[in-house]
């Protein structure tokens, strides 16, 4: 079994903390936290947030925790409270270089069962390099199919629609099919050809003068970059719109964008193998996430 | 946050062993053995295999680990070899007491990340007394919509039907909502109503003097222990056939089952609310499964 459970390579540097018997404590980063019991290995039963660090500080934070709380809601997780995520965040970020931009990604899972409680921790680490060139530079995607009709989910919980759980196997094969396909991203739509999200960011775009991004009734995440870049386009001016939309719609819209709280706007500079521009709008969404 | 984080009952014997520096090495179950980079808890990215244990034996072991060879390439995860699942295996066994049936768990995840390799690691428990129960005594079941067209995920291969993967959050939320309904297990149909599989069960059905189960081209885990009785059924000259069901068909059948490798063959005694009986036939499916 040539390398499996061998010691990789140590490239970057990680922070890791556990909520222990009432505090958190940070732990090096290579030492194991997680017992073979704990249903967030066994069944990916939990849920998570990815937080952007900035200058050694989360500045969306309470909107993540106000997410997290929803999503364990949806799976009947018992929620430690926020001070817990806070303490957490914080001794993560203790000693975190001010000038490394982190992603902070916090866990709850349901825990060993038998009665035990849930497990709760936070690791962060920089942000990849790719992550900050599509920032920059936008991405390639295609759309894949969900499966799901765009109404169901708001009507089957146990489909967990609206959830941010552990259980991405999905989202991540999405990824390697688009990889294989020379895409870096996806935009995931309903069995009628609805656009939902992409698999660990929003979808907007902008057409007619207006911003648009899917209505959460479709069973996908509710975004917290999206709603912060709706609030503030508002604020000047620029009406945004919860919006049934399709393909089709993207590619005739002025300018289509992924959001999500690390990268931030991605521009979608090809969506299923077609060029299309941004009308120069991206630099304006940017402005409006980076106040 | 009453206690989340602090150490919970220990209520029962587990085994715990993992794959490190080429060798299967046994460490204490309430030991971590995951650190929090680990893609099995990140993202619910990996595969596993529920195995049962019996006179301190794996009977039906090797169709476990060909499945699970299955289920890795479906993820494009490397895979390590059997050998390794039969040293971990041997390893969690060793010291095991013969008279304690058992659920032996092995999981394999994407890693750390960081070109690490994956994680291998088993976990060995008593069944729970529950499960024991219920083969004995039955099931009551209720059917519940997994959302997607029968025909789908054979043409979809990022939705990773036939992987059984570690991202079961949905396939346990269906076990609390049948549970909120008062019944004990799921049958998962399509949207169109064609009979899938249960959350972690196969379907099997007796109608017309043949036994029946829907075929793997649904999208469905291609099930061990149904192969096994499929198998013995035709030696017997009992026909077996792959047949696209619906809910109805299982009202009208002389019998229906929910098989698993642990709990073997569980009759469904309730279907959606409607008592029904099994004509007899569950005492001859357990004495087939048990040759």
């Amino acid at each position: 079994m040539p390398g499996v459970g061998q010691s990789g390579p140590v490239t970057e540097q990680r922070s890791v903390a556990i909520w222990r018997d009432g505090a958190a404590v940070a732990v090096p980063a290579d030492e194991p936290v997680l017992t073979a019991s704990d249903q967030g290995l066994v069944r990916g039963d939990g849920v998570f947030e990815s937080v952007a660090v900035v200058d050694g500080a989360t500045p969306h934070l309470a909107a993540h925790l106000a997410r997290m709380q929803r999503s364990a809601a949806l799976l009947e997780l018992d929620h430690p409270g926020d001070d817990v995520w806070r303490a957490l965040a914080d001794t993560v970020l203790d000693g975190w270089p001010a000038g490394t931009e982190g992603l902070l990604r916090l866990f709850l899972t349901r825990g060993p069962g038998d009665g035990a409680p849930p497990t709760a921790l936070a690791l962060l680490a920089p942000v990849p390099e790719e992550t900050v060139r599509q920032r920059t530079s936008g991405v390639s995607v295609v759309s894949l199919s969900l499966g799901v009709p765009a109404d169901l989910r708001a009507q089957a919980p146990w489909l967990l629609g609206g959830a941010k759980t552990l259980s991405y196997a999905v989202n991540m094969a999405a990824y390697r099919h688009a990889h294989r396909l020379g895409a870096d991203d996806v935009v995931l739509t309903s069995l009628e050809g609805q656009l939902l999200e992409g698999p660990t960011s929003t979808v907007a775009w902008a057409a007619g003068g207006t911003l648009h991004t899917p209505p959460v009734e479709t069973g996908i995440l509710p975004g917290t970059t999206v709603a912060r870049l709706f609030e503030r386009a508002e604020e000047t001016g620029w009406p945004t719109a919860r919006t049934r939309g399709t393909v089709d719609d993207l590619h005739a819209a002025d300018a289509v964008w992924l959001l999500s709280g690390v990268r931030g706007a991605a521009a979608v500079h090809t969506l299923d193998g077609v060029r299309r521009t941004d009308a120069g709008l991206t630099a304006r969404v940017q402005e409006l996430l980076a106040r």
